[in-house]
């Protein structure tokens, strides 16, 4: 089967897949799961598993992110989110919590969003995020912050003052080139050119938003908008990533982009569609460095969304591209859930555990080797 | 992929595609949602957004027709419709919907049926017409009015008489050339050249009947028949429109008479399969100019059928093709449902706000421009 | 796309289709439904619309078979059904259907296939049988009967003594050459053409089987098994027929034959998948030149089963591939149901008005004609 | 089509198929069941049906399997299992079921996986495993055992001086080359060739693998990991065997190894999604040779589960893929499940009755002969 497909005349649409629609095939060897290797390393940064958290208030608070350091992952704290907003981030999620949990209990969706509306509304206050930075820094750890495409200018000094060692740029979708009539958006090449802290930035949907991004000398690209049962960009812009096909397209830029500078590698690292141990198995064999998971973390006992999730754009003003809703069992320890033993048979804890076992039953030593492992699709 | 398939020894069909089935992809490129202008002109009619109404009396009645046309868009009042047949269609209304709102309660489908088949069993009134096109003139706005091809011939010199600015001729499934053993049946060419309004014509299925009607001189082509969740044509009559084929075949067809006379451009607009602002964006970008919206019109508060939907095959005495069925909420204002802001995250609401951020998103800057968008389809 | 893929390594299977598969797709013509023609021949028969009633108790019993006649259809009367095996065949029939109406209020599957085997373990009365065959005979129209190839032998004899216009050879699966150690099985050819009456025989699933039937002389062969929501073979056997394969490759067998012979006609008869007027319409298209409907006309107040529906194999002694289900709403007259008006919107009623509406829309006078609409199938 | 899709840039992946993709074909001839022959023979053993049954505790006691035997079968025994480790496993067994029937009425899954552990985790009693075997050896029948490639080193000269005929090495997912740091995993070439028993290995999932497993000397080869509705390989590890396609692969690994052997036929065994009799019969029209059956036979009232199933990965300590779930009605004599008559019309009684039947309507004598049927696949 070709890779296009003439939809009506005169008009082709690319043939794409999503994580669902494929599986690993078992090569001829097999392994053993202790002789296997999840280690990561980003610029200076290695982790034991490939692993960022979304940086959405509902998992990655401090406590959690400092959890997470501890357990072989990185955590990133949202510098736009409540840790940033409020002084007491913990009433306002008990605020917000309270009326989504009476919510899910009537079936009602989108009921909260006004409520997060409001509790996104109130400004960033510098001397908050300074203060949230520096206390994770104090814990010893890597800290890794986001910031959004708008915001990057303004927030950008503040929290490299604080003390960042990984910066992570991260819209729905960004481009490369932002057009803008009259105004002056930020260059991401110069812009990240200008930072001495690694910068990882995303999300991108393609072979050539990607490529472009590498070009702005970025040491991680993110692929995809962290979709998930809690987004709907899909239904309201039409705009959805096969994550299996985008992940293929990533590390094909990736290839081309190390060839064109002789050397070289920007990390890939895949965002959405990621809900299960074998999802996050898929996304490395399709050739993601790492993953950054949101949604699955909600069944962790430590996240402050209590088992609700939510990303970002729910919280848009006049077109929320997304909603609160209960997604996680909000009682499993986070290392559990990462490392095991597991506690059910599916899939949504030992993620890592899974990996490592799927990398030996498939024959494979390390990551960047099992990014080979064969694939089928379904017919 | 190939466009046609072997169904059988000596019998191929071709494969087709909905809206469903495709996915925008991003650009390269973002722009600033405030530079994208969704404006649509036909003829001399100029309007914000690319929206006409379905002529159904459930929602566009001539309260609805003048918000809309306020709003930016082109309500379509039906010339054979409850407003034209009866004194008072309100109190009509009221008698369905009764009824309608019963048998919703008991999980009945089809129950209305017979109400609704006797309603439409009044003959229309040349005077009442006369005087609802009247009072919307009066109300400043730009009057579009639909005649069926059966009743074209009697009803258009009425219609026009009363000083419509648009005129749509239209019918479940269209032909440029209807032939009918012993009768004389409308020569849509002839007859669309008689007349001093612009026309619009629908709806078709393919190129080849997109592209016989062009040459009728109309401003405008319907493709599709409006099929949505309470039209069962497909069920009935085994004909089922694909949209995202048919729009692009018809789009075809444009490019093609443009070519044939040299830079006439007839306008392709779609009817059918449109729920969310992902369906009319998508439809937009496998080539459409603009949108005729029925079904998702029913969350608004403004609407004559309390929420409530139908077709005019609905009301066939002998072979109904549709039922009354609750399928909006009937609670937002109309101008949120079209320009936000959203009331929710699930696409139905700020519509038009949604097709403006995702030419933003996809980078480009007007509709026209927005037609080659790139397409993706699942595997 | 082409019609075989690789499944397996050296293995391949044919791609097939279902009715549900496909639609039609409208010409650029369009015609009056009033001039367009269902009319159907068999060797001397005429029928204004191209039906033969699924030879099953639950729907063709003398009273049925009778209307149906009488509304322009052809009715088929099991010479090995209740009405040949028992005096008093509604008291049968009530001691069933009471049974499947507490089972099938529990939710219980299967539960009556018990006293369906016990009915059906009484004998054929040849007396039983010719008596009733004569009542029929003496309403003054034509009649067909259905006996199997097991017992086509020994019954053939009795029925047409009794005056038989047309005679059915149907089993579930029949092919022209039955082997069968140390036995004589039925020599279809010989058996055909020794008999004076015209001979409709099937069911066949390819091209081959259906040639090798038109080669036995045969009039008619039946495409299919009558599958329908109460039919099992799939999961019994593995066997599902693609009814719009199956349809397409017999028409293609059919035009082989009629040139092999120098213009010798058999009739390619659909029997299974068929519950819509959609599903009709879409047979015919495929190459059909009549249907066979069984589940459809439960719907009907005059058939025996009361809504219920079973197929003979669900009464097999060992291994049952069918069961008693309620399938139809037993309240429509077998009038509405074939010509109009329709009681909804879904397809169940008006079944063959519905198909001279869809051969007017797609611009077609006859069935023969019809059954060159173009086809399209989803992506 | 051809095999092989691009699902990114750069990266394609195999289309493959499961059984419930396909469907048989019947051929121009059927036969009598009467004239048909399900007879298997492996080595010097002969069965009358082509049934091994999985060797899991939930069906394979040694009551089951000495009923299996009569009937003309082969039960396993798990020397891994819960006669091989517990004085009184009824007392064990009854331990789980409590429990998991009140899960089940919960609806809770995963529930009983702790208790299954501990079950498990009780260490093998060489004396036990020994004298559970001799008691199989004095009914007088065939005694299969399976070890797994773990323990098959430590195990198999204990169930080999017990007797056994038949030794089955199987592990989820099996390779002929474990690779495994400082340590000496089995070496199958080995170790296989120095068994006098012949030996059945698996399970194996393409090609490549089976053909090293057939070029160890095995006798047979187990193709698929007994995945059905309580194992979860596939959201934990992202491996997913596609039955079809792996049966018809490891066909012709059996082609190109009789080839290379100029002679030595090993067997195929398939294990995995098979639930009723249709699936038994499209894995032997795929190639199989024989099937191992467990999950279905839980419908039968000898099983020491009493309805439920879990295979033996659902025990893993710390990364179970499996659960235990009610699966069958436990009312069904084993009689009547493999060998009829059938006690409903849904395929899950008298299975190898339905694989006859379905040679004969396709007009097949032998399995042998029947591996060449016709299939095809839906669109």
């Amino acid at each position: 089967m070709q890779d296009s497909v003439e939809i009506g005349m005169g008009r082709t649409a690319r043939r794409t897949f999503t994580l669902d629609d494929i599986s690993l095939v078992p090569s001829r060897r097999t392994r053993s799961s202790r002789d296997v290797s999840t280690a990561w390393q980003i610029d200076a940064y290695r982790f034991e598993i490939p692993l960022l958290t979304h940086p959405t208030d509902a998992v990655s608070s401090p406590k959690v992110i400092t959890e997470v350091g501890r357990l072989g992952g990185l955590g990133v704290l949202d510098a736009e989110g409540l840790w940033a907003r409020h002084a007491d981030p913990e009433k306002e999620l008990a605020r917000l919590l309270g009326g989504a949990e009476e919510e899910e209990a009537e079936g009602i969706i989108d009921g909260s969003v006004e409520v997060l509306q409001d509790l996104y509304s109130t400004p960033v206050d510098p001397d908050l995020l300074t203060q949230t930075i520096r206390d994770l820094k104090a814990s010893g750890q890597t800290v890794a912050v986001r910031v959004s495409p708008q915001n990057a200018a303004t927030l950008t000094p503040i929290v490299v003052a604080a003390g960042i060692d990984l910066l992570v740029i991260q819209g729905t979708i960004v481009s490369a080139e932002h057009v803008h009539r009259g105004g002056e958006p930020l260059n991401l090449k110069n812009f990240i050119s200008d930072q001495d802290v690694p910068v990882i930035v995303g999300g991108c949907t393609n072979f050539q938003t990607a490529t472009h991004l590498m070009r702005t000398g970025a040491a991680g690209v993110i692929v995809g908008y962290g979709s998930g049962s809690t987004t709907t960009t899909d239904a309201v812009l039409g705009i959805d990533v096969p994550m299996a096909t985008a992940i293929c397209d990533a590390a094909a830029a990736r290839r081309a982009y190390l060839d064109e500078t002789g050397g070289r590698y920007v990390h890939v690292i895949a965002d959405g569609d990621l809900q299960t141990s074998s999802d996050v198995i898929k996304a490395v064999a399709c050739g993601a460095d790492a993953v950054m998971l949101g949604e699955p973390l909600t069944s962790a006992e430590e996240v402050p969304g209590e088992g609700f999730y939510w990303v970002s754009t729910a919280a848009h003003p006049k077109l929320p591209r997304g909603h609160v809703s209960y997604t996680g069992t909000h009682d499993v320890p986070l290392e559990a859930l990462l490392h095991g033993p597991a506690t059910g048979s599916l899939g949504d804890t030992n993620i890592f555990g899974a990996l490592k076992r799927a990398m030996a039953k498939t024959g494979y030593n390390d990551l960047k080797d099992f990014q080979k492992v064969g694939l089928t699709v379904r017919a």
